[in-house]
């Protein structure tokens, strides 16, 4: 029997989950960011994060399509904003293309995602389908993983540019608007979580809604390793797969 | 724009696909079966599969569920029988259950599925997904890899008993049911859909119910091979996972 946290020791409890299980620590992006990985490496990896980046506004439409509070479908229809854009051409997918297109892949064969490895899919849809059917609360702390981006994104920014010559700071241009919009999303669903976990019960599924997500993040890695880092193991019918 | 085919025709382009994807030819069974795999390993794969032996009955359950025909409901109901047997203690998953505990694994920790691989969880339960969304026709097909389980399980069982010494005939039960159940379901499901695919739309749709399957059986062993296999990437509170 877990007994009531204070926020504070809530707070505490999903920033160690962070600690053991956010991405950043996955080998993969150790040598994305590390300069070691050959520019088709480079192209799977945008590939299938795409498909994640695709996903994204449709999860938060999911959430918002069953939250009954006005307040908190107003904040959260910002993140709508920001993935989706304003007007056409802009917008976090629209910057993520960009990536993908400056890194030579067909925007075409990107949007279709036929190429990418069914492992993200299963990981991605995954992620859409807790936010459809877990608690509200749990929906929002699944978005807890933005506590922890903006340190990986400076460090892939910055290794990325350093490493590779096929990477422009404008290639990278989607990461520097998540700088800011990811603290601000972060703060908001942090807070919100601190404020409605309001029994052991209900702060047990807050830290297990961010242990998975974590693992849902590790696992698009994990697939990505196992695929595309030597000696490779390409599943039939993705991106790079002989004949 | 496809045309139609005849029913043969239709059956070899599904057997072309399981030629093709299925997961007799992925390399962790080459291992498994060849005696290539420590302990540990073997007990990896039987943990993460039981997750999919108890997902199958919810997934035939989800099929029935939206079933308008009363006889395609009595056929298909032999399916929960065969998994969740007839009286206590028997039935599919009860001698999955067998294997793992001949295995060493305790019982109530397989049951929990606590130590599975997240990759092994959003591929099954994309499975479950796929039977309650798509249409009934690709349902049906989904099961359709049953028509190439009899070559892999006849290979199997003889591979793992010459192979390895903690593995007996005993251990191995539950796939000598198999030997006579999937080739049973594999004719129905077959004959199904070739009188059912009746358009050229249907029949793609048929051939990708077969592709999805293949692809989600190939990614759990991708996901076991990247996390068990040297130099093993176990990723965090998995089965094996360092502390």
């Amino acid at each position: 029997m877990t007994s009531l946290m204070s926020p504070a020791e809530l707070e505490a409890q999903l920033r160690a989950v962070g600690a053991e299980r956010y991405h950043n620590r996955h080998p993969f992006h150790a040598l994305l960011h590390g300069g070691k990985l050959e520019k088709r490496q480079v192209q799977a990896w945008a590939l299938n994060r795409y498909y994640y980046q695709c996903r994204i506004p449709q999860k938060d439409a999911a959430l918002m399509a069953r939250c009954e509070d006005s307040a908190l479908r107003r904040v959260w229809r910002q993140r709508l904003v920001d993935h989706d854009g304003a007007a056409p051409g802009e917008g976090g997918i629209e910057r993520w293309l960009h990536l993908t297109s400056a890194l030579g892949l067909d925007r075409d064969y990107v949007i279709s995602t036929a190429g990418i490895l069914p492992a993200t899919r299963f990981a991605v849809d995954a992620y859409v389908a807790f936010v459809r059917e877990r608690s509200l609360l749990e929906a929002v702390a699944s978005s807890l993983t933005e506590i922890f981006s903006p340190a990986i994104i400076s460090e892939r920014v910055a290794g990325m540019l350093a490493n590779y010559d096929f990477v422009t700071p404008e290639t990278l241009a989607y990461f520097n608007a998540r700088l800011d919009q990811a603290p601000r999303d972060a703060d908001f669903a942090l807070d919100y979580v601190k404020h409605h976990a309001r029994t052991p019960g209900q702060q047990q599924a807050v830290i297990g809604a961010l242990v998975f997500k974590c693992d849902l993040l590790w696992a698009q890695l994990d697939a990505l390793h196992h695929a595309y880092i030597s000696p490779g193991h390409v599943p039939p019918g993705a991106f790079g797969a002989s004949a």
